[in-house]
């Protein structure tokens, strides 16, 4: 089993599945019966409706507060099967536990196979080691189609992760339809063309690329995901990595410059000036992401915007004149200060990637802690909630082996067992700063992944250790590790999932038009 | 509605579809009520278990064998709905009505919306006028992962279309996994690269392409299409656009050349050789195909093999002498026929592209007329079922405007109305001629559709054009269709269907850095 329970007693004998066995919840939990009716059965099929046991045992969902938030315990017994959790959410993660409890081709989306099936009687005790499990997908870079959004939450499901970390904007592209900022979309969701590989080779494709997100397909993306206990967190990123809205509204930018949609990649010097129209379309859309996104937590982003570019602006230095900064450096804490009091007043925590500490973050502010393994210390010292999302341990567009044809190879070498050895809480913290990281996250950067086919191959498996890390506690056995996934692939091969191969990649996952630029 | 149901009758008052609103069915259409709950609820929600009506009314679905093979009579009434089939397909495209009388947020994959709604009272009666109601999709050229073949399939049903003819294996690539041959997926599954546009700009992108479907993969896609009522028609294509089994296995080919699997388009002449291992092959993978697909149809090509390109061979040659054919021009209807006898002593019907009635198709052969409006002619002349798929009227990878920026412009100018223009069945046949063209289908083509993307911009709206050619009898008004495709529209929105709009691409939707070569 992938995520690794904490604990699996296996009993005598075993439990029958078959046409006869009946399925009961209790009210609260009608919706994760009717997901596992769904995913299981054929349409119909054995899964009968809720009622009493009357053939070949029953199972049966239910919830008890005394059990640990999101924890389960999964109790097969030759008579029947309980699932009991905390809350819904828990019994789903049971549920998921039966799930691979069962051959790998319930994994598949029609009924290739038929049961009866033989689970051995078994007690299960889980629960997650931490609250925020999660995979941020970069929809900006390459537009992701929404179908291949659901498929990539269902795969998050399926690992019992639960945050999907949208990052919808950036230089490359704007996602988010924008009701009072039209062009956002109409000039911001597409570039003329795309860089191929890694930035120094300069080269580029010659094809246009776009795309984005409507109000119903954000609303879908975040029911279909709330039905799977995952919570969407979205990120519009400010105030550096704007060009794309900045192509589309040049007066929003810091200098006069009329851009286009970036091309390339990297970090760009043209990044929102410090304007009173630029807060105020950073407000507007904020208005519109709170609207759409019932997560309690939205990123504003914050990475990578020197502070030296903000002095190309005349504004920004009446600004500083005009707030009593000290100068460029408090520009940036300034305009999160303003950010943060906006989101506070509409009932949101703000998170921020971990360049929002530079200066000091707000308080209350979640950092997003990316940049090694050491960024996740100082915001859990300054009293701040922080998510582990380190690109030493979890970014999954670094290379996963040492393979010559690996394809695009960009970063530090990033192998399945350098993932899994990764602890999210770092040794020097005390147990009081230790609480504060609340989590760990994979970040997929898809600079260089312009299909979900290309996604499933960097992100798996390496995505399934993320998910071992976020539920199970250090001191991992890899060995173990390794033989679970050999199993465990299976199910990813039913789902459809192209991963990453033990022996590298196949031929058509290498990108000999594409160069890297592996450190 | 689209298709365009034979008959639409309001009446006075509605039905209110609510949260009490119960679902009855009798048992052989379980599988229909399944999936009319997993597609119209919530995972649980108002969609009560089969039961007596007890609340604000009854959906009630029912098996009628007097009705006509596939048709349905759909009947709302204030008091309740009642869908009636001959056949559970019948019952199936009844509730795919009733589906297009809600509102089209319905087609999304979570609820966005809310019961109760509201539909008019009337009775609606239908019946196909074909009963090949198909689509075929190359999935040789350009690989399809399986999650967007699924989706294909949700498409084509939600279109009340029943066939899709999958294309699996040409010159390009070869998509199939077959035990005894291993190296067709090895070798024959992938390409070095892939031509960009029309041949004659001889540009090339440098990226290999490639990928095959697992025999677990079809049984899934099979049982998933069947859930849906659509056939999965498999086509290994031969003897000609063999170059990938041939890259795989030079002793096929019909000359001693070495290859690797094609990277450009055209013919090529590179073709089977007439040699019994080639014969012991094509049975081999057919053999396979059989136990694969349950379809009682399996194509096998036999277009676009000049027999010239067999003279090269010189068992070619001997194999005339042998069987004593006058020359080469008899040696693909002599293939055609030990491959139509092999099929048909598994209890399979052939199917060939128009070519295979130069010199005589198999007694018993339906023909896939594609050369041209004509082409439907001869076969049903000769006494052979015809599905008419002329490039003329129905091949989706000609471009679909006269505006500047089309896609990779290829073919003829064939706009949504010269599809919707098109009868299947020539004025020039008889009655009896005419019963024999037992349907109409599209042909998706992908030589320039290297994504489910682009294949969506290609197939929409053209294909909603020939699904109501399909059920409809001649004689439509394009304006009323025009006016119901508006409406329909929102519900390929919702389902998250790129389609071509009326103002032409979408900036991104076009490709500067692969040019056409438009007719």
């Amino acid at each position: 089993m992938i995520p690794r329970p904490a604990a699996v007693r296996v009993h005598d004998g075993v439990f029958t599945l078959d046409d006869a066995t009946t399925l009961s919840a209790e009210p609260p939990l009608a919706d994760v019966a009717g997901w596992l009716r769904g995913v299981l059965g054929p349409p119909t099929g054995y899964w009968l409706p809720p009622g009493p046991g009357n053939g070949s045992g029953e199972i049966a969902l239910r919830v008890d507060p005394a059990l640990a938030r999101e924890g389960y315990l999964l109790d097969v017994e030759p008579t029947g099967v309980r699932v009991i959790g905390a809350t819904p959410a828990g019994v789903f993660y049971g549920v998921q536990t039966l799930r691979q409890l069962l051959p790998p081709a319930v994994y598949r989306a029609a009924g290739t196979i038929s049961p009866p099936w033989i689970i051995p009687a078994m007690t299960v005790a889980d629960a997650p080691r931490f609250g925020w499990r999660g995979c941020m997908l970069d929809v900006a870079r390459h537009f992701m189609p929404k179908a291949d959004v659901l498929r990539f939450v269902d795969l998050l499901a399926m690992h019992k992760l639960n945050v999907l970390h949208l990052h919808l904007t950036d230089d490359q592209g704007w996602r988010l339809a924008v009701p009072r900022w039209p062009r956002l979309v109409e000039v911001g969701a597409w570039r003329r063309e795309s860089m191929l590989g890694a930035r120094r080779h300069a080269t580029f494709d010659g094809r246009p690329h776009g795309g984005f997100y409507t109000r119903e397909d954000i609303a879908e993306i975040v029911a279909y995901a709330a039905d799977r206990y995952v919570t969407v967190v979205p990120e519009i990123d400010m105030p550096g990595h704007m060009r794309a809205a900045i192509a589309a509204y040049p007066e929003l930018g810091n200098t006069s410059a009329t851009l286009e949609v970036w091309t390339g990649w990297g970090i760009s010097p043209h990044v929102l000036g410090v304007s009173d129209l630029a807060l105020t379309f950073c407000r507007d859309v904020l208005d519109v992401v709170c609207e759409l996104f019932p997560s309690e937590y939205v990123c504003i982003g914050g990475d990578e915007c020197p502070p030296d570019e903000w002095l190309a602006n005349a504004e920004a230095k009446a600004r500083d004149a005009r707030e009593g900064l000290a100068g460029p450096e408090e520009l940036q804490p300034w305009f999160t200060r303003q950010i943060a009091t906006h989101l506070v007043a509409r009932g949101r925590r703000l998170v921020g990637w971990d360049e929002i500490l530079t200066g000091g973050a707000p308080s209350g502010a979640t950092v997003a802690a990316w940049r090694g393994r050491s960024a996740t210390i100082a915001p859990a010292r300054a009293g701040h909630d922080v998510v582990a999302c380190p690109d030493s341990s979890v970014y999954l567009d670094h290379r996963q082996s040492t393979h010559p044809d690996e394809p695009v190879p960009v970063g530090n070498l990033l192998t399945l067992e350098d993932v899994y050895a990764f602890d999210p809480v770092p040794a020097e913290l005390d147990d009081a700063e230790a609480a504060r990281v609340i989590g760990v996250q994979a970040n997929v950067w898809t600079e260089h992944m312009d299909s979900a086919r290309v996604v499933d191959y960097m992100a798996f498996p390496r995505l399934c250790a993320v998910a071992e890390l976020a539920w199970s506690g250090p001191g991992h056995d890899v060995g173990d590790f390794s033989g679970r996934l050999r199993v465990h692939k299976g199910r990813l091969r039913a789902y459809g999932v192209e991963y990453h191969r033990d022996s590298g990649p196949l031929p058509w996952q290498t990108r000999p038009d594409a160069r890297g630029w592996p450190r």
